[in-house]
């Protein structure tokens, strides 16, 4: 199998790139944008995730024979020329983004790219596909988080990704987003994110009893014993079996870690058996539970006063099973156009109100209320404009209903799109993922409650500035008929 | 990025493998087989995918030092002579499975690996991530199809997918089950899938005007001509200006091929656009239509008398948005065990009642009218049993309900779970994309059309045989306390 990305793209990508070589305008620089016109789940907020995966993917870019005798096979028969130029191929332009593991609005662009037409088109496909999944998992990840507390979370989706690479970049978005640990063991190597695993139905099943199944668990792993305690009737059977093991455990001086429930009522099941291990003195076996588990089941369990300390939670996060894709989008904001300087602004109108874009280039500020340390509102203005940055007073005001507004100082401005490629060149140091779920913790320290509670957030301003909404406005007028 | 696939596992697994070994019962003989519960979508049936993914990474698994050296640093010490036993590690079991693009049903096995525990443990998260997701996707392209007819459907979900590997395979796929062809280069570069695209708004918005946007593509590409007409305004510009660019066209002697609709009510839109193009002497431009169809809007659009030819579908198709993941699972069936002759069958049975397993080495048949041809049931029963295999009479009863019966005659019974591997070798030819394509459609004639609807399909029987019946409730009685 070809592991190449450079051909993870649409097949009119390439074919605007033919027609720019051809028309001669493959060197117009472009300036597109990402972002996402509506929230996830009814979320207050997105987790920004995927960055390093695209950084990774625009250094690797590379037609080799491979593609270029497919390309040649094309219907539309491609210029050689045209051929001989992407074998030359290589990302030389410029990429802004927000810092992954950052809480992210509708409509404020995410990542900025400023690159040539022939180069800006070729990669948004792919863009949007690492950062629209990764993004997705750790805002759906947040939100199990928010419903499950200081309780550990393990991501257990493998077998119900949407595929390897599902599997393996959720994992790390999870982790992201403050899970613990995954059962993945490739995104353990790669990532180093910790893995954990118990047993499953089958090695209880391989033996003639699960007595004699626990039992030899135990002896392979005493300092690591999780029992599953469901195979045939989790309190006639299971759990019974597992005090006997985790007894025998503590008269060699040793602590069996869990128990583990993956069926059948878990709030019902759990309070008895920590009640069953209470009473035969094994009130530290951890209850581990699973089973089809989300953001709303673990509230539920909580609610009812379940006695589980871990959850592993698997097919609802690894698939965002109640939406299972981010819309995020790759825009043109402006171009070049020859004996004009600078950047010219564009508009996309469409028949959907919603899919209107906003143009020109554009950098987006947090405003942090210097009194409370808590953010205001982002603010999206023109690269150009100064009167945020220095800190003058802002009018905020909702896009789409205008008329609500209000006006902040005392704020301190920070810009959320940073230089990551200069001229085809990583300019910063990525980093780790241990830093960037750290980061993740911080950032959501500095907004309030209201806003990251998962059932009916408070929205979060994300405003235009005045400049921004009047171009706006004069580009819809000048682009309808 | 390593791209070895052997750790593409959970951690349960490699615990499991150990304690295996630690136990001495690693080369003890297991039988596992994989099945789904339930049909996804409400459909009246699946399309099995992923037999080829699953037979590649069986024969390419393989430990190398970068996966040992990650083994060594796990929490739980794994003993350095399990490590070296890793090393040569290779996949020397049987498979037998059902052939892809075969329509298959709710409990029925569609693979069974024969293997020892320690193999067997090993495989058992890929080849579910494999098989559920492309399964799940060749489901829901058929549905999609269902709904479309005879047009032309167009994949178009790379974006929105969940990671690379998703829209690759999904891609695959969904031209199993019909779909003509994708946007993905690479699923077309790998896998010879047909590649369509036309250009995106921000080819428009690249130029001073949409005339001369159109314009220039129509001079880069002459004869395949496809516009995308609602960057502005669909019908007061898009349109007009797209006739224009056909009618030059028209002058050259070319006919340009189609115009793409991407928002906006599609069913009027599409209405308007027909009458237009027709009064304007392009009766032959097709009109291509996209903007988050699924089989319901494509259905819907139908009955209003929408003039779309050509279907792109994406998000809803790539994601299998209305159900993101197909419960397939793995479940040990039977086992060795020393001292008793042939394998010893064995049952799960758990807090759910939907998850009882059936025990026992097994066949699934498929049992054809001989009157009409068509599929009457499948049926479950042990490997051995030999009466449905010379034709008797076979009583056919609902597993859950099994005071429902009927008996059955006059039928040739075709087995299912075909060898695939054998001692760890292919026996068999893979067929090529194309002919497992061809394949599929044959498949769907066997069925009556009641059972292949969308809304509301006639459940078709599938059913075990009496001797598993009896099998199955000895094992609960045995197993319940």
């Amino acid at each position: 199998m070809d592991t190449n990305l450079t051909l993870h793209t649409d097949k009119y990508q390439m074919n605007m790139m033919y027609a720019h070589w051809k028309q001669g305008t493959l060197y117009h620089k472009a300036v597109f944008e990402i972002f996402f016109r509506k929230l996830p789940f009814g979320n207050g907020f997105a987790v920004f995730a995927g960055l390093e995966r695209a950084v990774h993917y625009l250094q690797n870019l590379q037609f080799t024979q491979v593609e270029l005798n497919y390309l040649r096979q094309q219907e539309e028969q491609y210029d050689e020329a045209f051929l001989q130029l992407l074998e030359q191929f290589r990302f030389t332009g410029n990429v802004h983004a927000v810092a992954e593991g950052s809480l992210v609005f509708a409509g404020a662009p995410l990542l900025r790219v400023e690159a040539t037409m022939f180069e800006a088109h070729l990669i948004e496909t792919a863009l949007l596909n690492f950062i629209n999944f990764q993004t997705l998992i750790a805002t759906k990840a947040a939100r199990v988080k928010q419903a499950a507390g200081e309780d550990q979370l393990l991501e257990f989706g493998t077998r119900r990704a949407q595929e390897t690479d599902a599997a393996l970049w959720g994992a790390r978005a999870a982790y992201i987003s403050g899970f613990h640990a995954t059962s993945n063991m490739r995104a353990g190597m790669l990532f180093g994110i910790p893995v954990q695993g118990t047993h499953a139905h089958a090695w209880v099943q391989a033996h003639d009893s699960e007595a004699e199944a626990f039992a030899r668990y135990a002896e392979t792993f005493p300092n690591y014993v999780t029992l599953l305690v469901d195979t045939y009737d989790t309190l006639q059977s299971g759990v019974p079996e597992a005090i006997k093991v985790g007894q025998a455990l503590a008269a060699q001086g040793k602590r069996m870690r869990a128990i583990r429930l993956d069926s059948g009522d878990l709030a019902y099941l759990s309070k008895r058996a920590r009640q069953m291990l209470d009473e035969a003195g094994l009130d530290y076996v951890k209850i581990v539970a699973s089973n089809d588990l989300d953001e709303h089941i673990i509230t539920e369990l909580k609610s009812q006063g379940a006695q589980i300390d871990s959850w592993g939670v698997g097919t609802q996060l690894i698939t965002a099973a109640d939406q299972p894709s981010l819309g995020g989008v790759y825009k043109l904001a402006a171009r070049e156009v020859p004996g004009r300087e600078g950047y010219v602004p564009v508009i996309k109108i469409s028949g959907n109100p919603e899919k209107l874009t906003t143009p020109g280039v554009k950098q987006v500020y947090r405003l942090i209320n210097k009194t409370t340390g808590k953010a205001e509102a982002d603010y999206i203005a023109l690269d150009d404009e100064s009167d945020v940055q220095q800190g003058s007073k802002v009018k905020l005001f909702d896009p789409i209903h205008p008329y609500i507004y209000k006006y902040l100082d005392n704020y301190e401005a920070s810009p959320l799109l940073q230089p990551v490629i200069v001229a085809g060149e990583l300019v910063m140091e990525l980093p780790t993922l241990q830093q960037i779920r750290a980061f993740h913790e911080e950032q959501k320290a500095m907004f309030w409650p209201e806003y990251l509670r998962k059932l009916n957030p408070e929205k979060y301003r994300v405003s235009l500035s005045v400049k921004l909404w009047e171009l706006r406005q004069r580009l819809i007028t000048e682009n309808s008929k």
